[in-house]
């Protein structure tokens, strides 16, 4: 049994659980409806649920591992096992590791989603021949994880990685946080969006500009479609973009230094288009490049297993 | 003897070198003069003799120390012993570690100088209390050190924690580095002074700019010993001041969330003029401030026994 892990992906509508094993394959899955308005003690039963049901998918009875991971959303205190603010699955200061044993009977380990998304592409993606990574997560914000020798940094309470609110911009664009020039407010794919419609507005020659007349609003996919039709607008939008990206991933390279930087989200896969742009970018925007190498740049491999395959490997 | 352990601080124009005991307390002293312009191997020399003579001063046999740790200037990588740009010591692609214990006949360990204060202040100083120490310099240049369960983050070959070198203000005031918008741009001492000397040009009538026309160029203590004179000018210049020290703190806490920021260089003994101000604003440019207590922001308390005490208790 040793070698079968259990690692849950808490979502707000949906928990997945997979039962993971050491050649990091997921030999069996289960879904369960997360259900957050019923309550949190429901919502808990579930994600509960869902580990249960994979080990039973998988064959293999519940009490013979020696413990289960879960990543949850959210602002969490990791030692004590507490989610403090789990907006999308309605907990507060909810003692969700004690619940979550209750229903099981093995001993659970928490974390971040980030954190488990960046040490599943540690273990068995893109990064597995890496120590030191940095993880970068581009969608609706601009989430991110620094494993260091394959060990999420945690901070004091595990509140460490507020990577998209660092302030590379005093004073700039004004982010959801309520603070104003954070990274995320020029790097998240929200950012890309709000930077093609003001595009739009300037340009309405450009192909963006017909697509918003005619499909409706601009998301992250058609302002890279438009790029590849060719669009001008569209082309220096996404190059503005990966300036933008280059600047905030440049400074966290100084400050962290890593043996690789993985890109997770959606846009992730623009390596041509976007990852090496930002790379090339971010050698401007880091210590010395003159003379230290910037560290690759990698798109995750693992897509939503990284979730799964990272919280099985928590330890807390 | 296991209870007492070898630091040497080594500077560009002096080594100095302390007998550390379990208590922390530097029980015998010895400074050797650098002499990098003698060449590489003389200036090892010097290191090692420091060292040798420390250990002499407190009766001591240097082969019964366990080992001997050196904070060096400079750009290294740790892991492999070399000092690969250390110019204020005249080394370049320097094998230093193994010169040393050629020299000493005791396993040596190398480590970052800025690293040996934030490891001194974590084990002995101002920050004795905590696991998650960031630790800021501000002088010439800003110079920073993460403690994560006291031990300095490392990063790919030893080279993190170019905090000073986060863009904080994309395009804006050139750095020293050659890079544009640096924290160390806006929050060095030699930032400060910049700050200062436009704020003279502008305030004819100030007290720093009499000083200026009286006594020569300004300087950080004059700063603010104008300041405590009621200057009008010096405060504005030390409020915004503290307020570029916020901001990249701010990230910073955002970044790692430690459980304590310790400044250390000649302006944090301001604490009331610079620390608490900085700590007040940094709570405006903090990931979520108003759930989230910043951590505490404390000035160094050894001085420059940090360096020794340090490196004494450095492990590689």
């Amino acid at each position: 049994m040793a070698e079968y892990r259990i690692g849950v992906d808490v979502g707000g509508t949906t928990v997945k659980a997979g039962i993971v094993d050491s050649n990091n394959q997921i030999v069996a899955r289960a879904t369960v409806p997360t259900q957050p308005e019923l309550g949190p003690d429901k919502a808990a039963e579930n994600i509960a649920l869902a580990a249960k049901n994979a080990a039973q998918n998988a064959g293999l009875p519940l009490d013979g591992f020696l413990s289960a991971g879960f990543g949850l959303p959210g602002l969490m205190a990791v030692q004590d096992g507490i989610l403090i603010h789990g907006g999308n699955i309605g907990m507060t200061d909810y003692p969700i590791r004690a619940k979550l044993e209750d229903f099981l009977g093995i001993p659970v380990s928490i974390g971040n989603d980030a954190d488990c998304a960046a040490i599943g592409e540690t273990v068995a993606g893109a990064a597995s021949q890496y120590r030191h990574v940095l993880f970068l997560t581009l969608g609706t914000g601009l989430g991110g994880s620094m494993i260091i020798d394959r060990k999420p940094l945690l901070g004091h309470g595990g509140l460490s990685g507020e990577f998209g609110h660092m302030i590379m911009h005093e004073g700039g664009e004004h982010c959801t946080c309520g603070m104003d020039g954070c990274f995320e407010a020029y790097a998240s794919v929200t950012a890309l969006i709000r930077q093609a419609n003001r595009a739009i507005q300037e340009h309405p020659e450009s192909l963006m500009s017909e697509y918003v007349r005619t499909a409706g609003p601009i998301n992250g996919k058609a302002i890279f479609d438009c790029a590849d039709r060719g669009d001008a607008t569209a082309l220096a939008v996404i190059d503005r973009y990966a300036e933008y990206v280059g600047v905030g991933t440049g400074s966290l390279v100084s400050i962290f230094r890593p043996d690789a930087v993985v890109f997770g989200g959606a846009v992730s896969v623009q390596t041509e288009r976007l990852i090496l742009p930002a790379r090339k970018y971010a050698e401007k925007y880091a210590f010395a490049s003159h003379v230290l190498a910037l560290p690759p740049f990698l798109s995750a491999s693992l897509g939503n297993d990284a979730g799964i395959i990272g919280a099985a490997y928590l330890e807390n």
